[in-house]
């Protein structure tokens, strides 16, 4: 029997500054990327989208990034050797150990922004995320960009590992991301974002820009959370998977 | 038998600026009080102090601060309610974690300076804490000024607590201390502090400024690890008590 | 002839997240507070800020704070002796110097938030915040609360100062503001504030909460930004002001 | 007559961490490249650092860097377009107007760490660098390394340039620094520092490291703050072009 994952990235708000609808969000998703404080969210917003999380059976993961609150994690960075180690452990000890004393148990990390693009290509920053998440525990899922090195070393250190797949973005020969800065990069239109979607979650594979159909195995399907019509495009891409009796669940335990 | 606590805050280092003697100190003390990154410390000085700790069988305790930085968490701030109870745990979360993945396990909680003195007379701000420190592990110890309202919400809370003596602070009749604008709130002089700490660890009292003498029973004694003599003060305190035959260690179940 | 002028806070954005509709609000005031990156705002927000305020001809000003971005500058804070005068020189010579360099002149400064109530009442925060602008320029024009204490101290500084007054808030007797505590506080029925700022800006007098009619001098009315029908209210009071014959226009050199 | 400029980052302490000798420093230099708060330094920070130098008659720069406190700007980061022109001008105009407001002149720029190092080979950096100082006050002068791109962009905006060379660097046979990968990238042997500078201050020329002798022009040396030496080096290297009958002076109107 198939069944996907459909994880969002939240809890972005920050102070007084509200970014999202995590509520209704909650009510869509099966895992939950929450943001740790260094490009996003702040000790109180932390607590409160995984209560929020847990009210809605949605499983907890946290979201590291690099220490970059103004640009929102999406600066690219270089650190010291070690550094994102470090940072990458603060973070997710900080979201794990307010997921427990909530009542919850953390299920997954996924790296944001910048980190995430660059451990999907960079061997030494893979393994530093890896080597984080597998010291905090070992028993946690990273979730990585699908065919990345980050899988790859995740699984090295011993992890379980989450391939993400993304319905509104094209996908090239090789399964990788169409560059953003191709004119289609982007699928805009909803319907062919619910097709796409289907067709990963449904028959393992995509329709790249070519028009070659290439095989791809997602474990979750990334769904955008900002934007004025976010909710609706994730209800409709929810609605199709469960309409075609795919089941949403976040990965566990075989 | 005898024994009693020496603490010290350490870890105090941040990014390219060094503060404190970690290594040696390490070497005086039994219990680490670890700045979480919110008034001094980062991730990798977090990381590292504990291991230093870890390696010098120094019991590792988290010391949550307000986010201070610049002020070095001295700075007295008024939260909204919640918001300390949310970043005491955002804070030794962290440090709990990080401890973990490094094989340790985080022993005590002491709240740093103008969170520690705000604990220490209001009952809100106590009661947070205290509630943060049993959220995550109710087995934690929660370090705070001898008489204070920290330690009396603490033990409500279900908690194990340290009372907290000063070496060279003189006491009032009523076992609080000498305020800081009073003259004689600071012992300089190194024999009279020793006396002092031998006073309040072996015999339990201490001599008040007002010559009368008051009882006393100190779970740890506060070892300050900055200043140019820090470390050869805290040598002979340890020393002194050493000889006197009362055993160094930190406060453990009964 | 009567004039007054309307400020409003303003350029509250930081990063990826958004805060108040700056484009509307720049058409309906006449004198802007612009964040200046310690609780709000960062380098690019204050150069886009203070090119629109340029563009709609609304005078600019600098909105200093206590340093807290997550707690909105809302949290009162104490700081050190002089730290004050040094925090808001800096900000308000970060805004000054961009402001110069597009083109345009600073006119004023308003403290933000938990500074700004602060500096009503505390006469030594009251003189290092108008120290520090005198010692920027002393052609600056200081805003505060009317009848407070930072008015005063401005202008033995030798300052000129804007007396403000707030249309949705209710006055005692002695011409404060009633505390935030008490239920009427607030003015919620918009037709009360628009005749409350009228009868402040035309008739230079305010009826109290006990129905006492008090004098009351305003140079400056707060218009607030925030929340939903923030512009509309604004746009109300502005409209009511000019159809009475009372010019809105910011203060200046006599 | 020949004359050099000797320049110093300096004013790097932040909060309760201090670094660097700056009294010491000041007596040794002819400017001082002031940390803006970015990287280091704090409001109280710079304006104390300012002070000394308008004491020592030392001419006052700003040193702005990337947002990066904890890794004290020397991360590459990857900004968005015109995102560093708007954070040079914040930090160079937040020190222009303290260094007004305490009666000097700002004299000159100098971008730091990552920044530096990135506006010497890339243009679309340089030229916002050189943008921002230009928008500010035309009149500044920027500090860049000798050869670089900053500093022929800096020319085309219309500023006047100051070419720097270090002392305790060797050279390749095209005048650019030997990579720091390098063994013999760093003159460790403070003798042979001092003969450089001589000779580069001197004789407007300097052996590279093949032994080849290049002409080189330099308007500043760099002089390092940090370590224990530092000043001492410092002074010696001072001394030495003193005696050498050349004149130690800041960059200025010809």
């Amino acid at each position: 029997m198939l069944s996907i994952d459909l994880n969002c990235d939240i809890g972005e708000s920050f102070g007084a500054w509200k970014m999202g609808n995590d509520a209704e969000l909650m009510r869509v998703v099966s895992s939950a990327n929450i943001a740790c404080g260094f490009h996003a969210g702040d000790a109180t917003a932390i607590r409160k989208t995984i209560e929020l999380a847990l009210q809605n059976g949605v499983a907890v993961g946290a979201h590291p990034s690099y220490p970059d609150l103004q640009g929102f994690g999406r600066r690219p960075m270089t650190l010291a050797p070690g550094e994102i180690f470090d940072l990458v452990l603060y973070q997710i000890a900080a979201v794990e150990g307010i997921c427990r004393a909530m009542g919850g148990k953390l299920h997954h990390v996924k790296p944001h922004g910048a980190l995430y693009n660059q451990a999907a290509g960079d061997q030494t920053i893979a393994r530093e995320v890896a080597e984080a998440v597998f010291a905090l525990d070992s028993k946690l899922i990273l979730y990585g960009l699908s065919g990345s090195l980050l899988l790859t070393e995740a699984a090295d250190a011993g992890l379980r590992t989450a391939s993400e797949v993304f319905a509104d973005r094209s996908y090239q020969d090789d399964g990788s991301l169409t560059p953003r800065s191709h004119p289609e990069a982007l699928i805009a239109d909803t319907e062919k974002a619910i097709d796409q979607a289907l067709e990963m979650a449904g028959e393992h594979r995509v329709t790249a820009l070519s028009g070659k159909t290439i095989e791809i195995k997602p474990d979750t399907i990334c769904i955008h959370g900002d934007g004025e019509s976010a909710v609706q495009i994730a209800r409709a891409i929810r609605d199709a998977i469960k309409r075609a009796g795919i089941t949403i669940r976040a990965p566990g335990p075989d």
